[in-house]
């Protein structure tokens, strides 16, 4: 195959975050009953008023289910590919602030590495 | 602030896939209108199929709106933050042997960096 594998370019967005969205409505838990929507148009509006939204800033998207339901609700935030657990509003600030704005890993809410679905 | 910032774990995926997969109904184009679910299911099934999914390995997920309409359908490989555009379910075939599989950028299929909304 003709394919290279360059080193990756600077991202088109320095970092990108998905908020699992799921909304099961089977009778089982999801992401959804646990303010994940709240969350996820909190983060949005917070990004965009301390200015970081866009190509070469900070993108927050919605997702669907990210498998790691056991430790719900979950977000995870790329190229570093941390993943976060939360609870409340102030948790997404926090998320915001640190991480989104100034690169610094929020540690109490990172999802401990063996939750699974 | 007591937040670290240490080097990033291994991923909990190796790579993550994100199909944008976003139906606008108010007469604006979308990526749901170019295949997009087809192509989200197709990737799935084949990443499954090669016994590459899971934790430590692939996950093939939904996601709104990616912001780069422009080039859609659209998708992204993180932790890399390659960015596809593709047509058929033989692009997506491709990226799941050459990229998903081995590692290998299918540069065919890349989407121009300048691509936006």
């Amino acid at each position: 195959m003709s394919d290279t594998n360059p080193s990756p370019p600077a991202g088109y967005y320095r970092r990108h975050v998905f908020f699992c969205l799921n909304d099961r409505t089977n009778g089982e838990d999801s992401c959804a009953h646990h303010g994940a929507k709240e969350a996820f148009d909190h983060c949005k509006a917070r990004v965009k008023a301390e200015g970081l939204a866009g190509p070469g800033q900070v993108r927050v998207n919605k997702a669907g289910c990210l498998d790691r339901c056991a430790g719900g609700p979950v977000a995870v935030v790329y190229p570093e590919g941390t993943w976060y657990t939360y609870v409340d509003p102030s948790d997404i600030d926090e998320i915001v602030e640190s991480h989104l704005k100034n690169g610094q890993v929020v540690t109490r809410l990172l999802l401990p590495p063996d939750v699974g679905r």
